[in-house]
């Protein structure tokens, strides 16, 4: 379908679309969606992966790498994790994205498939608000230079593999040491990722708020080793001194070896994502859901 | 023993001294304090109650509540308790303030006594580093005004009594709604107070230049109640919706009573209080002293 | 109504009704128990305070003290805590319990109301599960001797009280020196009472099976306390070092004051409560529906 | 040196010698040792790779696997990670192992160095305390059948690799399904293992009289799993649901890879390990000796 033709003055006139890779319900609601909006007047882009897998006849496909260059806004159907793999490709553009669930609610995907059109009627509006979110940058260091780089928007993970060694590792917090560490594994998670994997080890929720940074230790040895919250300022160092088998993680999702000695270096990005939420947009009434804190304080009155 | 004469151009010229109440030992090494400073040309006044209870003869006392308005510079022979007290006080007066602990190391306290001459001689001369830590402003409320306020450097408390029903609370920040909670306790802790007994309730420890609260339930009895890390902009509001025998405490020192209805409010203050530490103070290994994370990089290297 | 008259071959031939106190919906289903049971030959003696409460014509009351010599059953509508208080005074009897839920399903009322009548009907023929569960002996001990006793079959919980300050204790086992601890509180919980007040301080779920009390800690000043499970066979005593204010509860509903020096002692209790089940009962599904464990793993093999 | 002439009535007349592998200082106590075991009328002999790598002239060499059937008592000179090693061999023999430690304090390594020859003298002569500990059989389980088996005197792991994914997997006891959980990995830990691997991710201790197993995992997914404690009479069936990189190890040392569908099937083994320590052993001074739970009721009191 064609898309009509376009005012220069609609909010967001390109827009590209992202689809979960390997969801077998997922063609028609991202066909709905394509309809959507070009019956608003925009010109839709579908990310080349998407469209190879999900055919949607008549749309323009894009490779991923180059939608944040050619759209203004990018659409996500999907989970968490497919949130997390387009923000770190998008984060360098600046362009903004929405993410829709199609299943339960995401903490990233935070509007399901049962309101879309209304919803994102009232956000091609400009009914949205807009949410910036910290990345870190990730570097693997091997003699004193950077031989990987990548961003996260959940965490960075430095882990124990499957032969099931502890790892041990020193922690520098801007040049100063911290503590060394014996543990399955360390993580440096982002408020957006405080809620992920560094809350299955007893790390704080971290609010999007608060400029700062989690160190959470993976089933440390030691039992005094506990969460730290530090700011977004600073440089963390964490230098791989035992481990045959250690991997470093970013997003669950760009994985690197690290053999001993070589050090990842933590630091928060220059780049952001934006994320648009639908207007009354709460982070807490999101908590609430995903964590099943059900109960509203007039429910405990009535008992 | 009278001070020498005193020179205008010294840094801090007028010194208040506070020990720790109740405490044997202390009047040696107040004394022996107490000369030190006035041998370099200070002004000393030793507050009332330390001096009623430890008589070093030849200074003036003058009550707490006073020694703000008084004096340049306070230095505190004690333990964390006690500089926690006597930072309430000073904290509208932007007077600083040096720990000195008796025993062993404290969170606050960073100098011992055997190095006290030495140290205090060089922080004398300007050679310190000073800290500025976030105080919390805490209102207990009913019927919609403020029936009692206070400080806190560490942390506001709401808490059950020792009928031993847990507590049900509401809590709001900014308004919002965030969750209800059934729990033995709520802790609101300064970054200050994340070392102290939000830690042993799994609270995060967070760095003092991170600009947020720790909210701590303690024995929630839903599982999925996990320490929240917020803005130190934030207004948070704890309303008492169930318990028969409930308080209020900050710093676990000044304590109230709770009934059902009425309402905790906590905001950053609008006080500070300064700490002076020595010259090349490391808050990353007074960290490692206390919570006995002994083993340097180089240690481990050599196993 | 009166009751058919009684065959001696029936099982259960008198059966005691308990109900939840102050619990405005409960006079419909207590009468509907009532005649159920009536219709099926039992003698129905309802328990005294809650015949005040919610007068259901046509059957004795008895106290609740005297009601495990005059029954061979007692059924109990209402939560956790009601069969927790006419546990420990049905004990010395070995009077088995049913537990009958008005709300969500309990850890101990595993009945809900909407099967009352097919539920119980099978039961008083025979199609039930008998579970056998060890209660605490707790003994408050001053100067040598006891001066107070109670059982316990959930927890014995040594705390501090409203104002606030760390109890300090020296726990012993069998005589032995184990730890000091300086803590808001200690747990001891048999597996029963594993899954209430102790999971909320990281304790472990215990197996009713195992033959073992777990020690826990309430937000322990040392980060390196932690949940101990001994065998039921030892002796523990818990001696008051320090605290203004502390308190000893049993089951959350027997409340003593403790001062400084004052032991609790506790062993296994000889008495054992006798819970019935309705046949097919299954521990780990009653945990998961109670926890929310709620996926199965064909669930899990079809996302 | 040879043995003097060998006394048929003196307890344990072979020992066994085993050393740390690729442990430097080693040779010097290792003669000490033999030397003093030969002194005192012992046939000693030592395992071959001990002897390979740390010659001590003079006495028989045989292989860890034929040293159960040849001698009556075994002399571990090493940390925990060779007693499990060797406890794992010597298990189906019935002979029972003294575990001395080079350097500090080991859970199972109890003789430091510096009092070696008092104590074994002492040993030697029947002063000691004999302590049973059970291990896990642990089958790995492919299409109905057991393709691998393996014993663990600490604990049975599944979990995930250096991929970073998070391992699925459904657990069953005694045929009943218990829970499926999304995790790093799941722990099962004899009393022995509980002060290992299993307390660094949340697992209570478990004192080794109780005849139960932990079930802990690790950063599990869903906040409400918690550490389970069950008998060690229960049949654990640990189903692998998804994970490309999964892998199971026993004591951290015997290692095999998983694949979805594949089970582990986990009971109390039939064989035992003797543990003997000096006269006076406690179990509870070890635990303060190791997690540092310094303070004696006295010092407390002093304060």
């Amino acid at each position: 379908m064609a898309p009509a033709a376009l005012s220069a003055s609609v909010l967001f006139p390109r827009v590209g679309l992202v689809g979960r890779y390997n969801s077998p319900g997922i063609a028609e609601p991202l066909e709905r969606l394509a309809q959507c909006l070009a019956g608003r007047g925009r010109a839709v882009t579908i990310e080349a992966e998407t469209a190879a897998l999900t055919p949607v006849a008549g749309y323009r496909a894009v490779p991923a790498e180059r939608l944040g260059a050619e759209v203004d806004l990018v659409i996500v159907l999907g989970g968490d994790g497919t949130m997390l793999s387009i923000a770190r490709l998008l984060a360098p553009f600046g362009v903004p994205l929405i993410g829709i669930n199609q299943g339960r609610l995401g903490f990233l995907t935070d509007i399901v498939l049962t309101d879309l059109e209304t919803m994102l009627a009232a956000m091609l509006e400009g009914e949205y608000e807009q949410e910036e979110r910290r990345l870190l940058a990730c570097e693997h260091r091997r003699e004193g230079s950077a031989v990987e780089r990548s961003l996260a928007l959940n965490d960075v993970v430095v882990n124990r593999g499957v032969t099931g060694s502890m790892i041990e590792c020193a922690i520098h917090i801007d040049g100063r040491f911290v503590s060394s560490l014996r543990a399955d594994g360390l993580i440096v998670a982002t408020p957006t990722g405080s809620t992920a994997y560094a809350l299955s080890s007893q790390g704080p929720i971290v609010h999007p708020a608060v400029p700062a940074f989690a160190l959470v230790p993976v089933a440390p040895h030691a039992l005094t080793h506990r969460p730290i919250v530090v700011s977004d300022a600073s440089e963390l160092t964490i230098t791989v001194l035992k481990g045959r088998d250690c991997g470093l993680h970013c997003d669950g999702q760009a994985h690197f070896r690290l053999q001993e000695g070589e050090e990842v270096r933590v630091t928060r990005a220059g780049e952001r994502v934006q994320l648009l939420h639908p207007r009354g947009y709460d982070y807490y009434a999101m908590l609430r859901e995903k964590l099943h804190w059900t109960e509203t304080p007039e429910k405990l009155r009535a008992r």
